[in-house]
Parts: structure tokens; C-alpha cells; sequence
């Protein structure tokens, strides 16, 4: 196994920056819900470590060192039982973002993380996503989401 | 202060089952994400307590006494900054269900709490919550929301 940013040995990392799935970040905070359109068509929750959480609370900006945020991704279905209503469906994509402004200088100070089932996705797709979050959110430390009242 | 079906005699409980908004809430574990078309245009996130949690992973029917479960939802909003991704607007209501199998036994064990800005909504509103569970839900303890992967 690579060394984590995330403290965390278990599983692969992504390339480029070597990120791991954090352990029990199912159990984080959670930072706001999303959704998506278009050929996407998902659900998402942002969930944030208790570092994260703290900056968003306090408006701490840039994100301290040690800050994980996790994008989980579902497939937006119907709800069978109630007309109108959107539910996850499958899960498709787990993303996540590790900041440590020494160890990724060079992006912002995030390390990038996509995974499918558990493995990380290609190093092509992990050339996109600080082309992405430079492009559009630079001025909100390249974080899009904002804390849900 | 009403007494409290939530153990947090703070603030105004709900008519008919005097359901109080429970301490810390927001930083429950994340049960779901939602979203609902329509005129309400929302979306949503459903929070647990660890008691519903645990209940969720052990795939536990009908949820146990000290089960809560709390309803966010806000205006689903277009996101400033990416074209096609939705986030939460403003907060609309905080709803409430609270598992008390004796003390709610004519409405399955739940009672219901729906607050807009921290005040309860009128009697009329808290008369339609376990019609409409009932209806669509029963055989699932009168609860729609799934855990998410
Ligand atoms: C084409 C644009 C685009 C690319 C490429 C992109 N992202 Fe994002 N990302 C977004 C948008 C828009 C959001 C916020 C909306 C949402 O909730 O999906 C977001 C949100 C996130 C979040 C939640 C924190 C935040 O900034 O809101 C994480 C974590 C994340 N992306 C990781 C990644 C990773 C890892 C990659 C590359 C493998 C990546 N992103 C590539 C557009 C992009
Ligand atoms: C017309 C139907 C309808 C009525 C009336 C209704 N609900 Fe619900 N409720 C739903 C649906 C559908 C969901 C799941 C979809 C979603 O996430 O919004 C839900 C979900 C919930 C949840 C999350 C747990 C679960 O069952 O998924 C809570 C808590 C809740 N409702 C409370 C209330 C309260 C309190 C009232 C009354 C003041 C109420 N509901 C009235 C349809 C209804």
C-alpha cells in the first residue's frame, strides 16, 4: 500500500497523489447534499473530518492541513413509494479532497482522490480535477461546497 | 417547556406529540440524501441518531424505542459556479420522528415534529404526517428513507 494522506495504510491510492478512502467517513459530518443533471443524473452528499467541519463553521479559509472532505455519488432514482421524490440509487463514485499544502503545493494544496467500487479511477481522470475546481472556485480555497444551514 | 419525546426539553414541542428539535442533530450520521420535484423543489438529507443507525445496519424492524430520525430540507438552487449541479438554497423545514412505542401507539410508535425556523407548524399539518407514512410505508415501520450505500 502507498503511504496515505488520509492516515490511513488500507487500500490503493489514487495516482498522482496517493490518497486513500479515509476509515469511518461514513460516519463525518455532513456538509450539504447535491445534485446533479444531465447525463450525470446523481445524488450527492459532501461529508467533511472534524478538522473540515471546524474550518467551515469558524469560515477558516484556506482549509487548514489535515482537512478531508468526501463526495459520495449516487445514481438519482425514483422513489418506488412515493411520487415526486428522488432517491440514491447505486452508488457510483466515492471523491475525495486531502489537503496538506506541503505534500500538494503544487494543486492548491489538495490531494485528489476518485474511486469506483473501492479502486481509484485512471491517472488521466486525476489529471482533471484541479483543472476543474482551479478553474471555477479558486477564490473559496478550489472547495465548491458551502456548509447546509 | 413542554416535556420532551427527544430528552431535550429546549424550545417549543410539536402539537398532538410534542416533539422537540433534539440537541446536536446536525451532526448525526448521514442516513440519505433526497430530493423532491415539483412545487417544493427541494432537496434533502436525512440524519440519525445512533440508536436509527445502528437499527439501519443491522437491518432492525420495527426501529427501536429512542430511534430518531431528522428530515433537512432546503430550496434546491442552481450552483452559482457550475452550470447543471443543484445545492441547498435556503433552509424550508426540520422534520422530526421519534420512536416511543407506548407513549406514540396509535401513530406506529412514532411521534412527529415538523419545525420552520425552530417553531412548530400548526395542528392541522401534524394531523396529515402518519396518514401519509402509513399509506406508503407500513410494512417498513412507516419509514421511506433507506440507508445509502
Ligand atoms: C468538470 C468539473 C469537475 C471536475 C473535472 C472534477 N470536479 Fe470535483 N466537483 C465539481 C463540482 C461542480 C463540485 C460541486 C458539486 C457537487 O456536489 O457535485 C465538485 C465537488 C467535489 C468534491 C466535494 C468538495 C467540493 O469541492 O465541493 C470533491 C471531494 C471533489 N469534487 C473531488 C474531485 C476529484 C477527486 C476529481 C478528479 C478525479 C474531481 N473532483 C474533478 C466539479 C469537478
Ligand atoms: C404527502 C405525504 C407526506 C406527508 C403528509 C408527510 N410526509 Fe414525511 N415523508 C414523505 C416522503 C415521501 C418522505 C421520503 C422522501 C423525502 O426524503 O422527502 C418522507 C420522509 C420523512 C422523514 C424522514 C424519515 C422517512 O420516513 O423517510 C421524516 C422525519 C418525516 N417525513 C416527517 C414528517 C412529518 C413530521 C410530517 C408531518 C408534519 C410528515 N412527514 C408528513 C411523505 C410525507
Amino acid at each position: 500500500a502507498m503511504p496515505s494522506a488520509a492516515g490511513h495504510a488500507d487500500g490503493e491510492g489514487s495516482p498522482i497523489f496517493g490518497v486513500t478512502i479515509p476509515e469511518n467517513y461514513r460516519q463525518w459530518e455532513m456538509i450539504a447534499p447535491s445534485q446533479e443533471d444531465g447525463s450525470f443524473n446523481e445524488l450527492r452528499a459532501i461529508l467533511g473530518n472534524a478538522i473540515s467541519v471546524k474550518a467551515y463553521r469558524e469560515g477558516t479559509l484556506p482549509f487548514p492541513d489535515g482537512a478531508i472532505l468526501v463526495k459520495l455519488a449516487w445514481k438519482r432514482v425514483p422513489s418506488p413509494e412515493f411520487g415526486g421524490a428522488f432517491v440514491p440509487g447505486h452508488a457510483t463514485t466515492v471523491q475525495i479532497m486531502v489537503k496538506d499544502s506541503k505534500r500538494y503545493a503544487f494543486t492548491g494544496g489538495w490531494g485528489f482522490g476518485r474511486f469506483v467500487d473501492g479502486q481509484p479511477v485512471d491517472r488521466a481522470q486525476h489529471e482533471t480535477c484541479f483543472g476543474c475546481h482551479q478553474a471555477n472556485v479558486k477564490e473559496h480555497d478550489f472547495v465548491f461546497t458551502r456548509l447546509a444551514p
